[in-house]
């Protein structure tokens, strides 16, 4: 395997070299992580009916989009700063972290005061100036990988994170772009257990992006377990047919629940009984 | 998901069709198949002695390549026939079926007498004089995805097989072609359970080809696992560094005898514990 | 750019090696040449009504396929040895070469008694055992680069054809495969000057299968001259409509006409005034 | 081919629908417009020795970066608003528009107060923040593709920026990212009649980043102007070989001389003989 010598300082320093994360109770790094919410922040009624349901099934983590990047000018952009405002209140209420995306320089600090976790967005993965802005911040910033970046360029965007002074990076696997458009992405699960020897930094996978049918995602999921991943990132919502954005992959919360149980078991029996 | 209209034969008729080939006592689509072996076979010293720890470790069938599909005119093209016989003599003397894979339409019949399996690798994928030879021999056959093939693609190949008489074809995944030269190929795993779904046939994941490298078998491995596969395909070689082809790609046999047992009881935790 | 080191035949041996490939009274390789005729030989008064306005028009070679490559098993697979048959009638009648694809092993033999040029398609571009055949025989090979082949992997398999014995190799790009697919596949048509470059071989375009659309073969075959190939391959039917293959990107004799005419042109220009 | 129904501006709304943008004397989209100039703005010498034989040698429009994206935070981001300066002097100096990226929302007016275009690179196709801020500047914005953006994603990026009220958008192709690594990026010659088919926009091929080999750049750029580009962007430095970026594909203004007069003969020749 490569060496990628331009990197000083997300790479391993030893075998045992790992970075956790810790954001309220969350150890991420340490055990596996479940983040799961709606692709978009909708009204305060929809993300909290999403997240209750949720919470009971023992997510981590809930997401939510506020500033929405979408492929045509004239789809829904995304509730902004009162989207944030929606997100915070209901993890208040609920007592769970947060995370959102972030796409203008501009709207992270903000944002970044509304928030537990900063996402940088696939299509945002080289836009360098908003990752020297998120390397400033004290929250934790959760990259996802671009659709055609390689695994080098991708750690050299978490690079720039951890050069600002920002060490808390979580890299998040969403699929790439390939040839073949049966699934909407193609999930490289391979990067899992490479990003695990090479660096130090947690990785996720995201099967409803990386998929985008909801018949996939719960296989998917034990397969990132299988492969290593440190969690999973899943788009859920109180009523799929409804959604404002992303509605054909999303799944309903009493799925979820089907799918987390399983995720919770199958890392356990690897970590007490495969070591 | 896409519907294939045009396959009438490898799409499943009900929830529970499921295809299961039986091949001396392995009963390939019921119960978790490994499939083991060097590369190429070398001499009858090489496949012996790689293929008797491989026996001990438990693995159901053995692979071996005699006629080489390789990039260079210049390279190694495997012993032919001779290999055949080779391949034959260790099958019988370890009481392992064997599987290879063949070039030529020439060589489909005394390939056919001498294995249990026949192999059609991925540039031979859409070779559709081949799949039609092999759809008339009474061998099962394991169908490699190509390089680049959509799965509507690799299914319409599986569908030349079927339609020229022969039920019995396992799909094999061992990467495709992307961007990203990380690792050699770039494993779909979400092709595992898409087939699952669509079809009745057996999926396999060959994380050799799929990785490159050695160390990322064990995880991808496991992952495939979780991911639903009905068996791997390892390659595994007695002197890895001696090996004429694939040499960068192969690991021991006490490295393969790790990871098989991990496997088993990874399979055996998914069938009991997560149904 | 890279050395191919192991390629001992193909690669210029100076600046000024060029391979000129006579058929008939046409050279390959030195002017400009132009390919056309069916998807498929469908009948005789197809071919023929077909080839006619395009000898008008001063094509040097007729193409027709009678062995086809077919993605689904349940496709139009051909008129085979019959379709030969008709290809060489209509090729003699007006006095011009033929060029057909060849599928398997055991039609080299007879497809060479009745044409000019054997093509190697896409498919089959890593079909060793193919490749090895028609390396064998005196007729000038036409060589397609294969969906996701490397230009490395694509000048490997000239390789073989020339270290059997076979000089005579024209290479056809024919548009790759990437993510996107707005066009059917991808011209690549940096391979041109690249080809140019390091090989003495012939490099032609086929902008039909390298576009897929009828109102970007004019200017893809203008591009491609520019570029400096050496010839351009393009589908034509006397009734597109009616066509049993490849029936959305085929164009009309007059079309294609008016296309010649302005290649011609551009060629001349280029040569006389661009030097 | 498909239709893009949700694109209600930059698709055309006739045959002879057509932007012509005027920047100084230049029209683009009428007549064929060179831009040339350094990948980075190093200092004012550089900047000028490039720019004065360019200048000598007929090109329309000079370029340099200032604001650079690169994928390691260790290289060089280049000189920033002191850029600006510079390239604004040189630019007034000589008499010739200059163009340059912009990468940060916060950035835009500075940079629109400094240059006649505005640039959007590849790695910023998609940051929608940008994109709809230099919506709202006056200056003409030419948006490159993104590495694997669809057409109709890019397509999608022209409608932010025309929907914001600029309706000067230059569409330029550098090369898509794909398997083949034999260049560095591969030019998808095809997407410049598509969108002279489709949108009343100019287009634009960059050779310099489509193929990173300077040897490739004059049969590329031949091969744009008989595809029908109104365009084409190169990278040229007075000392290659001291370019502080893309130093590997750089020319210097003597080979591009030679380039430019073979263009603008063979545009002219299409124009006059070839309607």
């Amino acid at each position: 395997m490569k060496k990628f010598d331009n990197l000083k300082l997300c790479l391993k320093n030893s075998k045992d070299h790992k970075t956790i994360i810790e954001v309220g109770n969350v150890k991420i790094g340490s055990g596996f992580t479940m983040i799961a919410g709606p692709c978009s922040v909708e009204s305060e009624e929809q993300t909290y009916q999403t997240a209750l349901p949720l919470k009971k099934a023992g997510i981590d983590i809930l997401r939510g989009g506020v500033f929405k990047a979408r492929t045509s000018p004239y789809d829904f952009q995304g509730l902004g700063v009162e989207g944030l405002k929606i997100l915070k209140r209901v993890g208040e209420e609920l007592d769970i972290p947060v995370v959102t995306e972030v796409l203008d320089t501009r709207d992270v600090e903000i944002t970044s005061a509304h928030v537990d976790i900063l996402q940088i967005g696939s299509r945002n993965m080289q836009n360098f100036a908003l990752l020297k802005e998120v390397g400033l911040q004290d929250k934790p910033v959760l990259l996802k990988r671009g659709m055609s970046a390689t695994l080098e360029e991708w750690l050299n965007c978490a690079e720039y994170i951890l050069e600002r002074g920002n060490p808390n990076v979580i890299l998040c696997e969403r699929g790439i772009r390939t040839f073949d458009t049966y699934t909407r992405n193609t999930i490289d699960m391979a990067v899992v257990p490479s990003i695990k020897i090479l660096t130090h930094l947690p990785v996720f996978i995201d099967p409803s992006h990386g998929t985008g049918s909801p018949d996939l995602i719960e296989p998917m999921s034990l397969s990132a377990v299988g492969a290593g991943a440190d969690g999973l990132m899943i788009e859920v919502h109180y009523k799929p047919e409804e959604a404002l954005s992303d509605r054909d992959q999303a799944i309903d919360p009493l799925v979820y629940t089907g799918i987390i149980n399983k995720v919770r078991k199958m890392s356990d029996f690897i970590k007490t009984e495969l070591v």
